[in-house]
């Protein structure tokens, strides 16, 4: 197949589809790969670079195969065809109107957010490549922002406590945050209303925070499932009193096509000392906590810093980059059988309709 | 006696010389300290937390002793008295004015630069602790400006390899950057004139870079001596080829009183990958690299991040002041005998003389 790679345009996402690695093993396996001038170039790969992989730079649209990061955009969406297959972040359940858009061409479109989260599948599982990098940059954000060091310090002159942090969800990006701020010496504490994410917390070195009376959350597809009133009432009261003890929060708590849960109120927030740090990487959907600002960064009146990111892994650019390129990779290597499980999950256009 | 607390007025200085632990210290041992309004506010500490500790809130220029961060403007020294004990950051080697300015006031001044390298003042050692939080920070400032991984990672889809950090310099900055690095899961060589830091830089676990045909350049007090421009050449040379093979450099090479040696050149910046990051420490004494502008952060043309910050402990005040106050804690139970070695050592003007 020929598989084309845009260069992206919207001014936040300086992420590439594919990179010179997976060039070199699409070619190994007989495929084309045609990259728009300049697709690289905020990921920090040369035109150069993929050619010498073996790719050529040109009209990536004519492909066959057109892999993107984020939805098209509008003169994007004119240069699909009837017997093109478009895959990228497509946000079929935030963007409706751009999904009837890509159908009207007739083009066969996969959403990477689609990909079913079975083991077969895990290797083209982007969502969990990309919430690896937020997870992990997070954490460094917040350890940046900190007065404080995360690690405690022993000093000829006495010694400094390690900074107390408290991850909120722990799927992908939340044990990523977890693992990272252990690394950096902190003391973590993680919650999730699913328990059985219980042991994955405390595997890497951090306490589990249970809130007595609330039961199991999972939901199918390894989804938490939305709180009732009640219960988000009871987590809120439990939770609050663990905040204020918190250094830093990170806070990672989404409910696909639903605004996240408000798991930090503002009562919550001022309960925290001064110069304590939040990033809230549900900023997307509108913040896990009550006062965050999606994409702005602000301190409180009472010195608490939150940050709302929107985009994590544009801003680490080459490895999200990598990491996503080998999802793609996986995903071309499988084909595109419309009968197959994960293809047929992921796929949300066919024949002119949203499926 | 009575300790002051001025607010520091530099707008890059955001620590403050004493802590409400230190206010608790001060008060068990029948001190008395008084705080200038505002003084911890941006180090996190509230007027309130120091007088729960047993502060007041008055003019710290009438005390005994006055206890600063950074050396005084032209007002402040006005305020000295023939009997004020000054301490602080003086900078006694680049600010020969300032210090002829205190001199004349009578008061005498203890510059902690000048606290010697001794045991037995390792406790007022504040060039340590600052440089404890240079180091630190140093490398989260790179690894958040880096757009890679520094960890490896190993997923679904496959690996991604760890950073490679360089660090030059293993004083207290260095070891602790390659600490640092070391924990977020880099692959650490750390590199120093003084072939005596090559265990404390393996027992880290980094690796020891040696270049051939150098001899031991530790001079008296436990900093480097300058090299001569022959060993600069080599070091020069054989560092270029490690600096080409590095995605993150952090440079902290500082001879007392001199600029800072040019470890890294224009062309061995050239030859690194597009996307890696520099951190010069060095930059306040003109940077260890070349291209290093100090205060700035910019992008080579080869795509390299250039950061040269001028004063990274204020960045993060909370914690650094709570170690700096330590030191000077240390130093206000040591007394300020004149004949003590500690106290004639850092002691940088008295009886109207710069001595």
């Amino acid at each position: 197949m020929r598989i084309g790679v845009p260069k992206e345009r919207l001014e936040r996402e300086r992420r590439v589809a594919i990179v010179p690695d997976v060039v070199r093993r699409l070619r190994a396996a007989e495929h084309e790969v045609v990259v728009e001038a300049g697709a690289g170039e905020r990921a920090n790969v040369a035109d150069d670079a993929f050619v010498a992989a073996g790719a050529e730079v040109g009209d990536p649209w004519a492909c066959e195969v057109v892999a993107k990061v984020a939805p098209p955009l509008d003169d994007e969406v004119a240069r699909l065809r009837s017997d093109t297959i478009l895959v990228g972040f497509l946000n079929p359940l935030g963007n409706p109107a751009g999904l009837e858009a890509i159908a009207a061409t007739g083009a066969t479109a996969l959403a990477m957010e689609k990909i079913p989260r079975i083991s077969r599948a895990q290797s083209m599982d982007a969502l969990s490549s990309q919430a690896t990098v937020s997870g992990y940059r997070a954490v460094l954000i917040a350890s940046t922002e900190l007065p404080r060091f995360f690690p405690m310090f022993m000093t000829a002159a006495g010694t400094v406590p390690p900074a107390q942090v408290l991850v909120l969800g722990a799927g992908v990006a939340g044990l990523q945050a977890i693992a990272t701020a252990r690394r950096l010496g902190a003391v973590v504490t993680g919650f999730d209303i699913r328990s059985a994410v219980k042991e994955q917390i405390q595997s890497l070195g951090a306490k589990f925070f249970e809130v007595e009376g609330l039961g199991d959350a999972e939901a199918a597809g390894g989804y938490a499932r939305e709180l009732t009133p009640e219960e988000q009432q009871l987590q809120r009261d439990a939770l609050s009193v663990q905040m204020g003890k918190s250094d830093v929060i990170v806070t990672t708590a989404l409910v696909p096509g639903r605004p996240a849960p408000k798991l930090i109120p503002a009562s919550a927030v001022e309960g925290m000392k001064a110069g304590s740090v939040i990033v809230d990487l549900a900023a997307e959907a509108g913040g896990n906590c009550e006062l965050t600002r999606p994409g702005e960064t602000f301190v409180t009146d009472g010195g608490v810093k939150i940050i709302g990111p929107l985009n994590l892994p544009s801003e680490m650019a080459e490895h999200a980059s990598s990491l996503y390129a080998r999802n793609i990779l996986s995903l071309v290597e499988l084909g595109f059988d419309p009968s197959d499980e994960v293809v047929s999950g992921a796929t949300v256009t066919r024949d002119g309709k949203v499926v």
